[in-house]
């Protein structure tokens, strides 16, 4: 089997990847970005091997890019949230989740970006073009504007409102 | 095993995914940026299973993200280019790599692209700050950076020195 690091790959990429490159992991930082926050919920809206999405969960954590918060609903169970090193990964996550929204279809956007301030979709790279600036997390607004094709689980229809980045998805 | 499809998840990033997530496959991709054509000169510089490298390469050609064209060089050889839809994944894998980079060692990153008009090193987005344009890829040139690790393979030799994105590697 091909391991999981790139060991002879002095770049960038290849220290990216051996963090974010496992399957299922750029799709968990996703759902972590619009605000899923439970192992429960992840599970439901992504529906992978609960033993995968409890891996890729560990390694985020390890990595530094989530952490695990208890939470106070569920005595035991924990929150999981990005942390700023986490954050950091949106505009290349934004840039990817464009490139293949791009090349699928009719053209039209999958899911929707904009900046709350003027309402502008954002630039692949994550600028505003209207107000020309790079717009924070808490600055964006997402929605699901693809056909919807019921029935959803309750995560997948609450992902598909429009609603802040970064927001908890039970608030 | 986990399969290549993200069939339930109707998302551009799950669309990308299922194109360039697979291990490897975005490193093949990077080599190409940098100018590598030739089967042979991924497989060295790559270090990876020609059997792997030849399913990857073939994915990345039904994919419309590579292009086979006859080696004048080498007679029944194929020379892999990047096409327009395969150029157009740049701003992301910029992006990733720059994240990676980041969070690597003493912030130094381990490879430049700039702005051969100006000189000026790229933002993550793609974008040259000095100019406030998008960079076209002819027009950025990349270097290696990081402390050099003798000895190299010819290929990795050759891609340490400063050179425009897409001029072939034998040119």
């Amino acid at each position: 089997m091909l391991g999981k690091d790139y060991a002879g790959q002095d770049c960038g990429l290849a220290r990216a990847l051996e963090v974010v490159g496992e399957r299922w992991t750029l799709l968990i930082l996703r759902d972590a970005f619009y605000g899923v926050q439970r192992f429960n919920d992840f599970a439901t809206h992504l529906d992978l091997p609960r033993a995968v999405l409890t891996e890729r969960l560990r390694t985020l954590v390890d990595a530094g890019l989530l952490e695990r918060h208890p939470d106070p609903e569920h005595r035991g169970r924990a929150l999981y949230r990005l942390t700023a090193d986490g954050r950091s990964l949106w505009p290349a996550l934004h840039a990817l989740m464009r490139w293949g929204a791009d090349r699928t279809g009719d053209g039209r956007p999958m899911r929707t970006h904009r900046h709350v301030a003027c309402g502008t979709e954002l630039e692949p790279g994550g600028t505003c073009p209207t107000c020309a600036v790079r717009v924070p997390l808490e600055d964006i607004e997402t929605e699901k504007v693809s056909a919807p094709v019921p029935p959803v689980d309750p995560v997948t229809a609450a992902l598909r409102a429009p609603r802040r980045m970064l927001t908890p998805l039970d608030a």
